[in-house]
């Protein structure tokens, strides 16, 4: 089943989309609140699925990405967040701050909390906390994440964290094609399969943390190939049984 | 004035804390609003004075601190994030977590937004969205923190981030004495006169990056003499003309 949010004359609602059209629930996380009420795909405009309280990334997860980067595989997955302000909904622009000259994308699997969930007891815990997948873009000023060395300033512009277009809540997340394309050009390419810690292992992980609430996201890292983003560029990526997260880029001098 | 979330009954509000009295507001960022109810301050308990939508923090940002590791002074502030999840209030307790056996303390004060601000164009904009500052103690598993490199797991365990007592409306941040005790020794004695980046600079920097909502926290680093937090342990921060935010300090297993 395909979650979202959308835009329809000013006013927001949820809703489950089906081919041809959408049909409208009370809450993203009480899937049988359907309100009755119907909408045409065309007479809406798609938004991020959820506004997440958190976004919790992983660094380097791709076993593929580990190779080439000639990098050993981590003991434990490395986290970061990313703030909310950053979220941008589907066919939003990316704004490229002036104070990076080396934007990058980063194609990621996202996965979506449903339940609140804070050092699960076993997997069924784990599981049932899911709501389900999205896609999401990383987006990384590569230049200030190596001034830097912590990641977090480079990973934090507004607009650096595109999310959606739906929340696909009945997928096996274990070995879905991802693809990140530029201008329609493909430039990563691997599959889920390849992560080193997978999804339900990074619940746990972060939930052994931090209490993660409905509609918090965990972006799972992303495959080799990360590049620069200009002024101009369409950006995709596209997973498995979800769809494609598609953005534009800009630049604002302010 | 002194801004502060209380509880009493069981249900929350909003007040300015008199010497002897708390005068109830509607909303902590519009202090005209005066209910007209009082309550004394027996009958409350004193929360953290807001839930911030984010937690800005800053690295190594005292001149004396720098000094005193041998580092040279950064060119541009070092940021990181901490997850709201982790915020709890004065005399709640701080739970080691079983992952980490060296969680430290780290004293700060804290600088609390008023009003959202992005890309500010002049000084005016930044005062004016500052709401008012509080004391701040950013612990961290300091050994999480050498593990892993990136900063956010070992900040980001659920209370991690003791906030309050209250938000003073009223003072210069340029020059305020700064403590902190463990157990009722001094580890921590320094002043805000030793920052690198002022609040100002901090709240220009972060907010060129990411907009900045009401309640919104700058943690502007600590100062020299970190150190270890044990089971029974009690932490105090203490600020010039703020106040003291205490914790007790607990082991959970799980």
């Amino acid at each position: 089943m395909k979650i979202g949010k959308f835009l329809c004359k000013k006013k927001i609602f949820f809703g489950i989309f089906k081919e041809d059209k959408i049909l409208e629930i009370k809450n993203p996380f009480n899937l049988e609140k359907l309100t009755g009420k119907e909408y045409k795909l065309e007479e809406v405009k798609i938004l991020s699925p959820c506004l997440p309280s958190k976004i919790i990334a992983v660094g380097l997860n791709y076993r593929d990405h580990a190779k080439e980067l000639n990098m050993k595989i981590p003991e434990e997955p490395i986290i970061f967040l990313k703030p909310p302000t950053a979220v941008i909904g589907p066919e939003e622009n990316i704004i490229l701050p002036p104070e990076s000259k080396e934007v990058h994308y980063e194609g990621e699997l996202a996965v979506v909390i449903g339940k609140t969930i804070y050092r699960p007891k076993n997997f069924k815990d784990i599981e049932s906390a899911i709501l389900g997948y999205t896609c999401f873009n990383d987006v990384t000023a590569r230049d200030l994440q190596r001034k830097d060395g912590q990641w977090t300033r480079s990973k934090s512009f507004n607009t650096f964290a595109p999310l959606g277009p739906f929340i696909e809540t009945e997928i096996d997340p274990s070995n879905l094609k991802i693809e990140t394309k530029v201008n329609g050009e493909i430039r990563q390419s691997s599959s889920t399969k390849e992560l080193i810690f997978n999804v339900f292992e990074l619940v746990k992980f972060v939930s052994n943390i931090m209490t993660l609430f409905p509609g918090d996201v965990i972006a799972t890292g992303t495959p080799p190939g990360v590049g620069i983003l200009k002024e101009g560029d369409v950006v995709e990526i596209f997973i498995e049984k979800i769809g494609v997260l598609r953005n534009g880029v800009k630049r604002n001098e302010y």
